[in-house]
């Protein structure tokens, strides 16, 4: 028997699925991947991967090898490109996964001749000066013999309008010109929005997927898909100046009715929704008071005069504004979601 | 096949017994247990509870029944007290697990009457208004019938030198003295360095077992737990004017060997890091350039020539500088670390 925990991470596979259409659709003629890496930001990487597949996704990317084992019986594990690339000691240890490397160094590439070579990704650097090929290290014979299947590179500001993109474009455009490979992709979620000329072959969004808001332009379109939700653990009238929470951080202004809800940091419910988060129960908008703990947190219930013991609440996780609020990025809010909740697609 | 991860989490395990047995002294005549709750702050319970067990620690708090379960084979599970308390509703699907429940509100108590009793713990909220009895609460039949093992309240400021700690000190004793009990308990990590009048009958550290510092004299004697390993993924000398990471928020002043490594939020290396850690690697400390990926970390690594793909860097860690630069607490660093990462008790 496993104990049902105090707290729910409910994920709606719709709006998931609806996202990745709605990114399709913005891709324009270039097909639509979806970036599963870090266990699809901390959602489920098999359930993300089960259902946009089923949706007509056919391209996906993790970081790591465990992350392609982890997943290789839902798709066809061609469908599945490692970005890490090999960075392991023994490259037939991860090959038999059936994944595709992505090729990010020349001692990447030349393991991967060494090993027999095969269909293969290769990831160049046009600017953000992270990871893959960097112009100064092309020269004639690098990809001789490669069988390339996508020509990837990364854009470092997407989100943001700056002469960074255009110029990443162009030298992407380069560096690919020499280049054979079936297909060329440069787009994440924010990338998608910046036209045509960004989305060449392949898009391949995350954070957006997931009901981040890349750029400003998607508010419209984007859902959430995340929602966490907690059990009341207890109520309590404590009178007015009463100190709430470690370090006294809040004392209470007047009577107030104290909620303590099954739900802290070591949730990724973080410290910096101190005094500044909410949660929702029957319509009633009840504030975060005082700072939040590992597993617990405080909120002030007088607009919630029926809230009782056992009772679930919504917790406020709009990426946006759970973001400006936490100083979290929306990024790290999808990611640092922690492993206690019960996790409910629906 | 389970491909090995390209980040390791060295943990310490005869630190955390030299911190107990640390601890444990400095409670003196009192016996000292271990908080163990977040899958023990986030380093894994089950190793942490093999290893305190052995060493003489036979009390252990969890705050959700699903954590109890967990290590319930592990010892005896009358030792493991759950903090949460009778949160679920039908108290038979619990009480199977043969662990302990903290009591926290009448409602609790009720329930654990109307179940049938037997040994359990109860939470006095002495000022911290968070979870407990409060005094409004107390009346002379609400303990009735109870078998009351260990009577518990929390300090909401141990790890300051205010007057909250004597107040609660003092309303703490006064609630206790007409419940009876078999043990008396108050004492965090830090509430251990306040004094033999704050020990009671025991102590239940949890941040210090894990190498935090709770309170600036426990400096010299708390050693590191947790270590972060993470393998290099590519080495590339990139001119002065370059822009590294996303944003660009740092550009090279120099020429610069700029080394990726395998880690990054997804991994508990939060954005808070950016620009402002750093990785060890013989010796060398290499500063964190850019922002932190998902999955990548930029380091410069011009002061360490001979670091190459496939070596492994100590990612800079201590609780006390790491909380300083990144702006997360001590307490979130450790419950925030992923899963990503190879465990390796050493």
């Amino acid at each position: 028997m496993t104990p049902r925990p105090p707290l729910k991470l409910r994920l709606d596979g719709g709006a998931l699925v609806a996202n990745w259409n709605w990114l399709a659709a913005q891709s324009g003629a270039a097909a639509c991947g979806a970036a599963v890496k870090a266990n699809a930001y901390g959602l489920g990487a098999r359930e993300v991967v089960a259902l946009l597949s089923a949706a007509g996704c056919n391209q996906f990317f993790v970081a790591h090898w465990g992350e392609a084992a982890a997943i290789a019986d839902l798709v066809p594990p061609a469908q599945i490109a490692v970005l890490n690339g090999l960075d392991a000691d023994d490259p037939a240890d991860v090959l038999q996964i059936g994944a595709v490397p992505v090729l990010n160094t020349p001692l990447q590439i030349a393991r991967w001749k060494a090993a027999g070579g095969g269909v293969c990704h290769v990831m160049l650097d046009s600017g953000i000066n992270r990871l893959g090929i960097g112009s100064e290290q092309l020269d004639e014979t690098l990809f001789d013999g490669l069988d390339i299947d996508i020509l990837l590179s990364h854009l470092a500001s997407a989100d943001e309008d700056v002469a960074q993109n255009s110029r990443q474009l162009g030298t992407f455009s380069d560096m690919a010109r020499g280049v054979k490979s079936k297909r060329k992709s440069l787009a994440n979620s924010a990338g998608i929005m910046l036209g045509p000329d960004y989305h060449f072959d392949l898009t391949r969004p995350g954070l957006s997927l997931y009901g981040g808001i890349a750029r400003p332009e998607m508010v419209e379109h984007i859902k959430p898909v995340v929602q966490p939700q907690a059990s009341v653990l207890q109520v309590r009238d404590v009178p007015a100046g009463s100190l709430v929470g470690y370090n006294a951080t809040y004392e209470t202004a007047a009577p107030t009715r104290v909620a303590t809800l099954a739900i802290g940091y070591a949730d990724g419910y973080w410290r910096g929704f101190s005094c500044q988060g909410h949660v929702t129960f029957d319509g009633q908008r009840l504030p975060v008071i005082g700072r939040v703990s590992m597993d617990l947190l405080l909120v002030d219930a007088n607009t919630a005069p029926h809230l009782a013991e056992g009772d679930w609440v919504d917790v406020g996780f709009d990426l946006l504004s759970a973001s400006a609020l936490s100083g979290m990025s929306q990024y790290e809010l999808l990611t640092g979601i922690g492993h206690r909740s019960e996790r409910m697609w629906v």
